[in-house]
């Protein structure tokens, strides 16, 4: 696509600002604390993201009763939908670690370049991914609320329900994160770093 | 995709570099013409966005056969299905006035901060209703497909299946839209101002 660095950084002419201003503004102890308190933010986010999808994909496993009753692998939505919650689940995961690595360490895991875009990049898929998953869950429950195979097994169609709403918990979460990682973005073509403690 | 004299055209406000370099390298010849091919990229997307979900609207709307058969009106997602793609649809026609008042005027309609935002945000914001509505359609046209209606109505489905496809072209034109939006909101953030010719 296009490099940060068009925009902003692009090395040879930063005479914008100085750097040593910039520096000294960046190591300024009001600085390091709004930064720690963002990253925090983003932190918090991701774990909720992480829970709620992980207990979607969970809510959705277990929604089988034996041979007798409805299974969720029967119906194509809800096996979409836990795969699109175990997905986002994962990713949290690995995001979580990401985060915690960071506030510890200073520095990120990727180099920042390949991080901020990655962070960005796949928050933006994955929310696109869960929402579409829980829209056609949605769907498939609506139309299955009026059919016999809940007037047949009401606890199936409430558990998919809960695990639907949850999947919507989980993207609501996944969407902050999108709009905190856009603004890291934003923030290392302006300043040509994202974290410089 | 990008040319990173988009980004540098803007600005008369232009504090890093002084003004006179800007506006010499950004007055020139090939930055204009980067600009205009810019604009004509958005025109084009927007353009594309509009025709698939203005005939997604239409193909839905016409989706009935007399009252022995299914009608639209009687399912919920084919219903949202409907609703995001003429939003859609509208909004796309406001964006291409704006898009070509801009290209000829040389001005954004609202003021550029405004401008650049409202773009970015209903675009976002109209991609996801438009994803939640063709996942809905289609998890609810595969549960049809298997089922009665379709087995008496085939051409009821057909239609509704084709209406469902014509609007994620739509979605996918107004993902690319939103993706140059949000180049914009960048150059904007970064120099001050998106169009300054």
């Amino acid at each position: 696509m296009r490099s940060p660095n068009q925009c902003l950084r692009n090395g040879e002419t930063p005479p914008r600002i100085p750097s040593h201003h910039h520096q000294q503004h960046f190591h300024s102890t009001v600085a390091v604390q709004k930064l720690r308190r963002f990253n925090t933010l983003i932190l918090v986010f991701r774990f909720a993201s992480f829970c709620f999808c992980l207990t979607s994909t969970i809510f959705m496993a277990t929604n089988t009763r034996g041979s007798n009753y409805p299974n969720w692998r029967d119906f194509e939505a809800f096996r979409f939908v836990l795969a699109a919650n175990a997905i986002v689940a994962l990713y949290s995961l690995a995001e979580i670690g990401a985060s915690v690595w960071e506030i510890f360490r200073g520095t990120t895991v990727l180099p920042e370049i390949v991080q901020v875009w990655f962070d960005f990049g796949h928050d933006q898929a994955f929310a696109y991914l869960l929402l579409a998953a829980d829209a056609a869950g949605t769907s498939l429950a609506r139309t299955l609320g009026v059919s016999e195979t809940c007037m047949d097994s009401n606890a199936f169609c409430m558990q998919a329900d809960i695990s639907i709403a949850l999947g919507y918990a989980g993207f609501v979460f996944l969407g902050l994160s999108s709009l905190l990682a856009g603004f890291r973005v934003v923030c290392f073509m302006v300043l040509g770093s994202r974290f410089h403690i």
